[in-house]
């Protein structure tokens, strides 16, 4: 297996189903190494889920050696109660990467469409097409958390090649 | 080290401060085994942060090896990202008591108040007074935060005993 390059997990935290996306950025052609979705058990008490969700990224995480990890910026949620919720995942997300050591940078979802389709009220459609394109694959058949996590991941390659164009 | 009864960690969650109390319960008696507060590098990003958080609770379960947690649910913030900003730290804590096999019980500040002081509205300093005589303490000069993680800790070894004496 190709080891160069630089690997990037994109998440897409939330307490019933996360999105992950591990890809690998090579001479600026974007790979797909691993995608799918952490799904907790509802009838489980909260502090497991959270659980579940850490171990999860975690384990990823020793497997594929990411390099940086990015996430989506939870949106503002409809009331408090989601807000607290939506954050307890993100919580868990975060701190997994941050226990293995790695720098997690945080992104808008409508950053993430500009960035990805040129425009912030894409609409998820474009975005899964798009992600597809970039990564060379057909008819995946993803999660729309998935596809958003992979989006995010792809994002944070872009910005970070931005920023090196900049000069920054 | 009288190793019987049982051990609770008693978790207040905050980005900036997060209180932690750990208290045994022997034949009735409650006694402090260690608290203190996990304060941030509000310099650092909100990642290195949270991991600050997981890790340090994650050292406490291990190294006092308590049987439960509980942690204060946390009250509905002023704003929604306030929200976000609480249940990351709380997702954080959570994270490290499930990844430990700890199971968390969440009380309301009312609760927990309610269940020392008899009211809900009872001031901090009411709740301090009856932390310290419950623990046989005196003058600890803690931080707010970690008289509420004690508070928290005490509140679940009396509902432990109600639901006992209900036999629940």
């Amino acid at each position: 297996m190709d080891k160069s390059g630089i690997v990037i997990i994109g998440i897409d935290p939330g307490t019933r189903v996360t999105g992950f996306g591990i890809v690998r950025e090579v001479s600026g052609q974007v790979i797909l190494i691993e995608a799918g979705t952490i799904r907790t058990d509802t009838k489980k008490p909260m502090c497991a889920r959270l659980g579940q969700i850490y171990s999860r990224i975690a384990e990823l995480i020793a497997t594929h050696k990411p390099d940086e990890a990015a996430i989506e910026n939870v949106f503002v949620a409809s009331n408090p109660s989601s807000a607290i919720k939506l954050g307890q995942a993100r919580g868990a997300a975060m701190a997994a990467c941050a226990v293995s050591g790695l720098i997690v940078s945080g992104y808008e979802p409508t950053k993430v469409k500009q960035n990805l389709v040129g425009t912030g009220r894409a609409a998820k459609s474009q975005v899964a097409f798009m992600v597809e394109r970039i990564l060379g694959v057909k008819d995946t058949k993803w999660a729309n958390d998935t596809t958003d996590a992979l989006a995010i991941a792809v994002c944070h390659l872009n910005e970070r090649r931005f920023a090196r164009m900049a000069g920054k």
